[in-house]
C-alpha cells in the first residue's frame, strides 16, 4: 500500500518558460489549501542532489503569477543522469521528509523523473512547461501561448519597417525539432511563407512563392524559419540564396532568440498553469504516480510519463493548409 | 438541389471583437484561393438592407490581421428584425448576385441569419465573434483571448499601485450574463475574489474572504466583479458597503469598460479566426447551411445555429474550484 | 559647519508613480558607490515616525528597476503634519544614525520635508515622483511619461471599437489641478477635443467641435476630460448633455482611474529616475539641503523646495495650439 | 522677395522611424488648418524624381498617428545625388505647383535638401526622424523614444530567462556611429555593462566588470553592445572571448535588429512629431528655409541644415557616469 503523502516538493527543470511561476504558485497554494506541507527545490535536479530546499507557504508565492522565468531557477543537470546522482537526490528527499515531487519542465525532465520513480518507487508527477508545445499528452504546454504572442508582436513591428521599404525579412524562431511556434506565429503574423522542420518544401517553391507575392503587389514579405527547418540552409544562407536568385528583393534577417522564452505570461498560460498545479497535487494525493498532467479542450487529463516522452506532437495538418490559403 | 455557390458575402454584426478582421481576411482569402467571388457588406445587416457592398480580393485585406475592431464596421439593426427589412436585404443580395453569406458576430446576429435562411432558403454560415466566450458549440469565440489579456494587463498595473498603498480594488469587467471573462482574468490576475453572474456567494462570504486576506498578510486585494454579478450591489455600492463594514481597507473602484473590446488581437485569436474563416467558406461550398463554425480542442466543428443560440455556455466548475484554491 | 554625511535614508511618500523603484535603486546604489551607508524607510513619513527602517546595499535593489509601484510602500501621514509627529520622526532618525534623507514624492511630501528641515536643521533632498508632471523646477516628473503612454495605449484600444461603431467616447484621465496628462495623451492619441482644468472652452464650443468632426466624416470621436476640468459637468453629465443636444452620436464613457499610476516604467522614466537619484545623493554630500532635483533639457538642476511647492507648472500654450490644429 | 507659399509637399526619406506618420499627419493638418494645399510625395526623393505625388487633406491622415513605419514609404535614392536627378525632381515639383517641401529623415536626407535648396532656391524644411537621436540641433529625434522602449522591453524579457539560468547575455542594439540607444536603453534596462562607439573601455575592463558582477551575487548579466562599438570584436566574437577567458559564465547572444525601427510610437514621439510638423509648416510660411526643426527642453527651435548635418550629437558624459554608478 502506498505511503500517505504529507509533504510535496516542487521544482523547475530544463529550459524555463513563461508561466512556470504560476505553476509553482499553484502547487504551493494547493498544498496549503489541502493542508499538506510543501517545499521548493532550487536549480532543478542539481538542487535536489545538493539539498537546496526551502519550505513554502501560501504567502511565499505572492506576486509571482505575472512574472516570467522561474523563481526556483532552473538548470540542466548531468549528475542526475547517473545512478549515483539520483541516489544522492533520493537521500536528500528522504532526509527532508519529502513524500513526492512535482517537476515542471519538458521531456528530459520527465525522463529523469520516470527513471527516479522506477528506481525508488518515489511518487512523481510532471507538468509540461516548455515554449515548444511539442509534448505528447497535452494540447498546450505552459509558455507556448506567451511565446507565440511575443513572436507575433515582434513581427508586427518588423512589418512596419518592412512595408515602408518594400523589404523581405527572414525571421528565425525557436523550434529545433518541431514547427509549432513557427506555424502558429506565422499564421498569426500573416507571414508569406513558413519553413518548419516537419516539411521540406524546397528552395524552388520558396522562390516561386516570393515571386508571386511580389507580383501580387504586396509591399513586404515575411518568411518565418524555425531553427530546425529542413530546407538545408540557415537563415543567413537563405538570405544570400534569395538575393542571388531573386534580385528584386532587399533582404534582411532577424534571429529572435531568447526573448521568446521570457516575458510576462499571457492570461492563457497563467490559467493553464494554475489548473495544472491543482491537478498535479490532487493526482499525487489520489495515489497516482509517474504521470504528466495535460489538457484536452477544457479537460485536465493524465498521461503516463512513459508515453509522454515518446517523440513530439506532430504539427496540425489542417493549420498548414490554412497557412497555405492565407498566403494567397 | 442546392444552387452552386459562386459568390459569397461576409459581414460583421453586433458588438465588435478583436480578431474580426482576421476572420474577414480569412473568408476573403479562402474565396480567392478557391476562385470564388467575394463581396464585403458594410455596417452589418443595415448595410445588407442598403446594399452597402464592395467586391473584395486577396489584396483588399492586406495588413488587417493585426488590427482590432472591424474594417467592415458593425451596427445593431432593428429593421432586419422585421420581415420587410429582411425582404429588402434579400433583394439586395440577389441583385448583387450573392449566393451565400458568412456572418461574424454573436447570438443576435446568428438568430437573424437563421430566420433569414428559413425565409429565403439562403445559405448562411456563422462565425462566433464576441469577447464573452458564451456561445454554445465552441470552446472559444474570437476576441475572448484578447479581452482576458487586456484585463489581466490592466490589473497587473493596478496591482502595482494597490500593493504600494495596501488597498482594496473592485474592478468591474464585461459579462452581463456570463462570468467567463471575470473568472479567467480573475484567475490569471491572481484576484482574491471573483464575483460572477452564475453564482451569488453573498456579501458575508465576501467580507469574510477580505478579512482573511488582510489577516494573512497580503499587501493588497483585487476583487473582480462581472457586470451582471448577482450579489445585489453594483461595484460602487460594493465599495460603500465594504468601507462601512470593514473599515480596515482603503477601497477603490475601477470600471474597465470598452477598452476590453479593442486592441490588437492575440496570436490565439488571429489563428482561431483564420481557421474559422476557411472552415466557413468550405462548409458553404460543401452545401452546408445554417451552421456556426466552432472549435473543440484542435478540431473545427459545425453546430446548427438553432442549437448555438440556445442560451450561454456555462462557466467551468473546475475553474471556479481552482479559483477558490488559488486565493488560499 | 555642516555635519559630515555618512548615512542617508530614502523614502517614498504620497501617491506612488512608476519609476519610483528606479529612483530608490539609484539612491541606494549611489550610496554604495560612494561608500556611504543607506537605509530604506518603509511607508513614507509614517514609517519614519515608527522607525520602520531597513539597511540597504547594492544587491537589495536588484531587479526592481522595471517594476511599477514602490517596494518601500507609500502612505499619506497626518501625524507628520504635527510638531509631535515630526519630533518622533527626528528621534527615530537620530537613533538610527541617519544624517540626511531623500524623499521621492510630490508637493505635499516636499512641504513636510522642508518644515522638518527648518525645525531640525536636518539635511533633506526631494526627488519629484508623480504622474501629474505639475511640479515647478523640473520639466519632467518621474512617472509622467509612463502614465501618458498607458493612457495612449488604452485610447488606441478604445479607438478600435469606437471606429467600428461610429461612436463618441468621453475618457476621463487623472489631473485634478493640471491638464498635463490630458493634453499630452490627448495629442498623442489624436483626440478630437481635450478638456483641461486650465481652460473652460464652454459647452457650446464642444458641441460645435463635435458637429464639425461628424460632418467632416470622422468615423469616431474621442474627447479627453481631465478630472478637474472646468466645464462644469463631470464625464457622465457630459454624456447626458451631448446625447440630449447632439442626438447624432452614440456616446460612451470610460474612466481610466488608477491603472494610470501603475505599469512597468518606460525607459524615459527609468533613466530620469536613475539620474535624479545620483544627483540627490551627490547634492547632499556637497552640503546642499532643502532642494528638489529637477531636469531642464538634459541638465540636472536644483530648485529650493520653498519654490518648488509654489503652485503648479502651467500647461504649455504652444501644445494647446498644436492640439487645436491637429483636430482640424 | 520670396514667392508666397501656397502648396507644400511632404516626404519621408532614408531609414524609417516610429512617429514619422504622426509628423506627416501634422504637416498635412497644419496645411489644412492654415488653408494651404498639401501634397504627399511617395518613396522619398525617388518619388520626387518620378512625380509620385498625391494631394492630401485633413482626412487623408485619419488613424495613422499610432502606426509605425511611414505611409509614404521611404527609399534611399542614388539619383538624387546627381545634378540630373535633382533637376528632374525640381521639374516635377514645379509642374505640380509645389512651392516648398518638408522632408522627414536624417542627415543624408537633409544634405540632399540643402543642396537642392542651394541649386534651385527652393524652400525646404527638415524634421529629424531617426531612431539614432544623433542629429545636431535637437535634444530628441522622432523615433528614438520608441526605439529605447522597444529595446528595454525586450531586455526585460531576456532578463527573465537569464536570471532563471544564471546566464550572461550580449545584446546588440542599433547605433553604428553613436551610442545613444545603447546608453539610454542600457541604463533603463539595468545592464551590467554598455559598450558604445564613443568609448573603448577595453576587453580587460569588461572581464573585470563581469567577474565583479558574478562575485557580487547577481543572478544574471546583460551587456549591451552598440553595432559600432570600438572594442574590436563583434558580439559573437565577444561571446567566444568571454567564454574562453571567463568560463564561469554560460554566454548567449541576441542581435535585436530591425524590430528597433518598428512598433507603435510612444506618446512622446507622437507629441514631438505633432509639434515639429506644425513648426515646420509655420516656419516655411514665415519665409524661413534650409532649416531643421528641433526641440530644446520644451521649446521648438530652428537650426540651419548646414549645421545640423555636421557630425553627430555626442553622448551625455553625465549619463555615462550614471551608468557606471548604477552597475555598482
Amino acid at each position: 500500500m502506498a505511503k500517505e503523502i504529507k509533504k510535496i516538493a516542487v521544482l523547475t527543470s530544463g529550459g524555463d518558460s513563461p508561466g512556470m511561476n504560476a505553476a509553482i504558485r499553484s502547487v504551493v497554494r494547493t498544498c496549503a489549501y489541502l493542508e499538506i506541507e510543501c517545499v521548493a527545490i532550487y536549480r532543478g535536479y542539481q538542487g535536489m542532489i545538493e539539498g537546496d530546499f526551502k519550505p513554502m507557504n501560501a504567502r511565499s508565492v505572492n506576486n509571482i503569477i505575472n512574472k516570467g522565468g522561474t523563481i526556483l531557477k532552473s538548470a540542466r543537470c548531468l549528475e542526475f543522469r547517473t545512478p549515483e546522482g539520483r541516489k544522492k537526490a533520493h537521500d536528500q528527499l528522504v532526509k527532508a521528509g519529502v513524500d513526492a515531487f512535482v517537476v515542471i519542465g519538458g521531456n528530459g525532465s520527465f525522463t529523469g523523473a520516470m527513471i527516479f520513480n522506477n528506481e525508488f518507487d518515489f511518487p512523481v508527477m510532471g507538468i509540461p512547461g516548455t515554449i515548444d508545445n511539442d509534448i505528447i499528452g497535452t494540447s498546450y504546454t505552459i509558455g507556448f501561448d506567451t511565446a507565440i504572442n511575443t513572436v507575433v508582436e515582434v513581427i508586427d513591428k518588423i512589418r512596419d519597417t518592412a512595408s515602408s521599404h518594400n523589404r523581405l525579412f527572414f525571421i528565425e524562431v525557436m523550434g529545433r525539432d518541431v514547427g509549432h511556434i513557427a506555424l502558429n506565429a506565422g499564421v498569426g503574423a500573416g507571414a508569406e511563407e513558413i519553413l518548419i522542420p516537419e516539411q521540406n518544401l524546397g528552395l524552388e517553391r520558396l522562390l516561386d512563392s516570393l515571386k508571386r507575392s511580389k507580383k501580387s503587389g504586396k509591399s513586404s514579405s515575411i518568411v518565418i524559419v524555425a531553427e530546425g527547418d529542413k530546407i538545408g540552409k540557415n537563415v543567413f544562407e537563405l538570405k544570400d540564396y534569395v538575393e542571388e536568385h531573386l534580385p528584386i528583393y532587399d533582404v534582411r534577417v532577424s534571429v529572435l532568440g531568447h526573448m521568446q522564452r521570457g516575458g510576462n505570461p499571457t492570461c492563457f498560460d497563467r490559467v493553464l498553469a494554475s489548473r495544472m498545479g491543482v491537478k498535479a497535487v490532487e493526482a499525487l494525493l489520489e495515489g497516482k504516480t509517474n504521470y504528466m498532467v495535460g489538457i484536452r479542450d477544457n479537460d485536465l487529463i493524465l498521461t503516463p510519463i512513459s508515453e509522454a516522452i515518446k517523440g513530439h506532437t506532430p504539427v496540425d495538418e489542417e493549420l498548414i493548409r490554412v497557412s497555405d490559403i492565407m498566403t494567397t
